[in-house]
């Protein structure tokens, strides 16, 4: 899935500028300008490292023009708390689903983010094929748009979390074993040993340890029973 | 959960404001400063209607006083692609993980944002329970800070993306059918009729359609096979 990111009318440069760098961050390049504003040292300060962003987005007078090619046009929109105008805006998807709805798919997306103080027109949401809206609090419904820009971008960012590797069953069961003992030996009040055992399994289960962390537990059992020295053995 | 955002050491007022007003667009109100610069016009312009978070934040001179009575600390650290210092940064949780980690928990979380150029120093890094990083492009992993706090605030918030309410099965099946007796009646090539019938199910399955579009596509249909006028028979 290609994304450009389609910008209507920004009014703000210091906005044009954060939102090429938040997509150089999650890896989109594609920048589309629809008669903006300036652009001027402001705006590029913003961008930081992204300034290639910049010079290289494309710059057209009217939206049915910067959008030729797209497959299918995502409407981004901060009202449909509004409830006006239900057919234009409901239902809108948030950031969550709509990176769903293109996993596994290929295809040219645009995504089209409306002006800082208006939004997208009727005329312009007519032409989206899908609306995206952040869900926020009630209080206070209204993003700036380059975090709004953030947020989408984010979940539709084919950068991953990354895995973080636990430990396995049997490294773990190692170290309850080697606690138990240490225990035992230790003299623990072998009434409550069995709770204990239960809690300690309970919390290093929780704690999702890293093989890494798994030795280091080890090492830090075997000093506080045997003293350093013994750890070292 | 209640969550305090802990700004160290901002440099830049926009970014201020910046935070004030994704954690209100959020749901989330407390914020704490920590030797803060000075918060003059254009940070307040950028805080927009979250001033009152701004007039309301906590400023301490140390971050151990500005912790203070919170039961876990969640540093944010944007450079655990470097690898160096393992022990402090890694492993770091992307924020999706973050927030499953304290679905259904109590207490007060302070999530602490560092400086603009060198984010949290090894020595807040240490006072910290977890750390968080936004997964980002190898390309250009540096984020603005206000928008590190947009994507991870958006995890950790309560707003819920609001669940679209699809139609019912027996409420799609009836469409089908309808389509079906439409598609009989109007003499379509019986020969490609369950192929067809088959693909249709398929694009309106994909389309997740709610109860009111359903109905809309009655009269779609109605009026495709009887004319308008016997569409509102």
């Amino acid at each position: 899935m290609r994304l450009k990111v389609v910008l209507v009318e920004p009014i703000y440069e210091g906005n044009v500028g954060s939102i090429a760098r938040v997509m150089k961050n999650f890896g989109f390049s594609d920048l589309v300008l629809v008669n903006p504003c300036i652009l001027g040292d402001f705006g590029c300060a913003m961008a930081s490292h992204a300034n290639d962003l910049l010079d290289e987005a494309e710059i057209f007078d009217r939206l049915e023009d910067a959008i030729k090619g797209a497959d299918l046009v995502v409407g981004s929109s901060g009202v449909t708390a509004l409830k006006t105008d239900e057919h234009l805006r409901v239902p809108a998807l948030g950031p969550k689903k709509l990176a769903t709805k293109f996993h596994g798919t290929e295809g040219t997306v645009a995504l089209l983010l409306g002006r800082e103080d208006n939004g997208l027109s009727r005329e312009e949401l007519k032409v989206c094929d899908m609306v995206v809206t952040v869900p926020t609090s009630q209080d206070y419904p209204i993003m700036n748009i380059s975090h709004a820009a953030a947020v989408i971008l984010y979940e539709l960012s084919h950068v991953d979390e990354g895995e973080i590797v636990l430990a396995n069953r049997e490294s773990r069961d190692r170290l309850i074993d080697h606690l138990r003992s240490a225990l035992v030996e230790s003299q623990y009040y072998p009434h409550k040993l069995e709770k204990t055992m239960l809690m300690l399994k309970r919390i290093l289960g929780r704690a999702e340890l890293t093989d890494r962390e798994v030795q280091t537990l080890h090492g830090v059992i075997r000093s506080l029973r045997w003293g350093a020295k013994g750890s070292e053995e």
